[in-house]
């Protein structure tokens, strides 16, 4: 249980992020002044959780007046490190793959793709507008480019595989696009992404609340 | 509150989807059998956690002899309605668009993408081999195909500006990629998927496992 605590994505983490994304929206709305109740409101969690969360990634603020919407995010900001690169690579160079390496938003947050990777040399070939290496390379560049963190789109059946061979190379963090879960050592951090999961969940509460207000 | 508890993603609804990926994994590996603490070990929860969920969602079985996998998973997919298929639409046919469009798991999960639009028409030229429509055909397919749920991946600039528009046709669900909160009424579903977010969190955590151990 420990474990999991530690090396996966936060909850608090997470909601973070779900405030820092207000917090965008409020600042260029023109809000300079923001309290936690309006948080709390605005992204469905207590005013106490907001704050706890605050507190637990030290984001300081006078609470009885209200929280600075510019120091807020300032803050966070500070607390993302978005003034330093983050090195990644990219395995499997499908539909997907290629849509996220050429993200324009990812280099904006501070993530910066440095190589591609698939097993198919025609998609090496295919996708030469990106740099698609073969897999033999990955430890070569890991190493040059000191990534520490990977992002898999590749087909489920060779997930695991490829997660281990990550494991060799030194990568201590995988975002996970396959609808696997990876075994991992317990100092590994993944976050499973399943875009299934997201849209099957929305259709499915749609599906139930026009049941209940039928009913 | 009351409002967010029942039109956005609960938690237990994204948990009830990592067990099911789990099931999936254990029932291809051969277990056919499988305890509450199983499933909490592997998903990072409490087994008095799993039982909870298992029970708000009436997915049954014999607890003290542990749960038939297969069963489990029959149970879980009547949950998800997996026989029927849900019509949806997308809309911004930008690299995530187009792959997202290209998706061949979606299928698989009764999720059928009816349409695609943009509001460029060199999208809808160049994506040729997707049926790419004007946004001014949305009501009309939206009628036609009884969608309810809609998948953007647009610009932040004009995400609320679309979102507007498909409240107007009737649509009740959003699977939002853009990075901004939108504004939609109580009775609307909005699950925000951010993939800078999703990246820069496994990008934080392992940060932070680093300097722990250093410490």
């Amino acid at each position: 249980m420990k474990q999991f605590t530690k090396y996966s994505i936060r909850n608090s983490l997470r909601r973070i992020f779900l405030y820092h994304g207000l917090l965008v929206r409020l600042n260029l709305m023109g809000v300079t002044r923001v309290f936690s109740h309006t948080i709390a409101r605005e992204t469905g969690v207590t005013p106490a959780q907001v704050r706890k969360d605050f507190s637990e990634y030290g984001i300081r603020g006078n609470r009885r007046g209200g929280y600075t919407a510019e120091t807020l995010l300032r803050d966070m900001e500070a607390l993302f490190n978005r003034d330093k690169i983050s090195n990644v690579v990219l395995i499997g160079m499908g539909n997907l793959g290629l849509a996220l390496s050429r993200h324009g938003r990812f280099a904006q947050r501070g993530i910066n793709i440095v190589a591609t990777f698939d097993i198919d040399p025609y998609k090496q070939k295919l996708r030469s507008d990106a740099q698609v290496y073969p897999m033999e390379r990955l430890q070569e560049i890991v190493d040059r480019f000191k990534v520490n963190v990977a992002i898999i789109t590749i087909p489920a059946i060779s997930a695991q595989e490829v997660c281990n061979e990550l494991m060799n190379t030194g990568i201590r963090g995988i975002v996970n696009f396959s609808p696997v879960l990876l075994k991992v050592p317990a100092n590994i951090v993944v976050n499973n992404v399943n875009l299934s999961d997201e849209i099957e969940s929305v259709i499915w509460s749609v599906h139930r609340n026009a049941k209940e207000e039928a009913s």
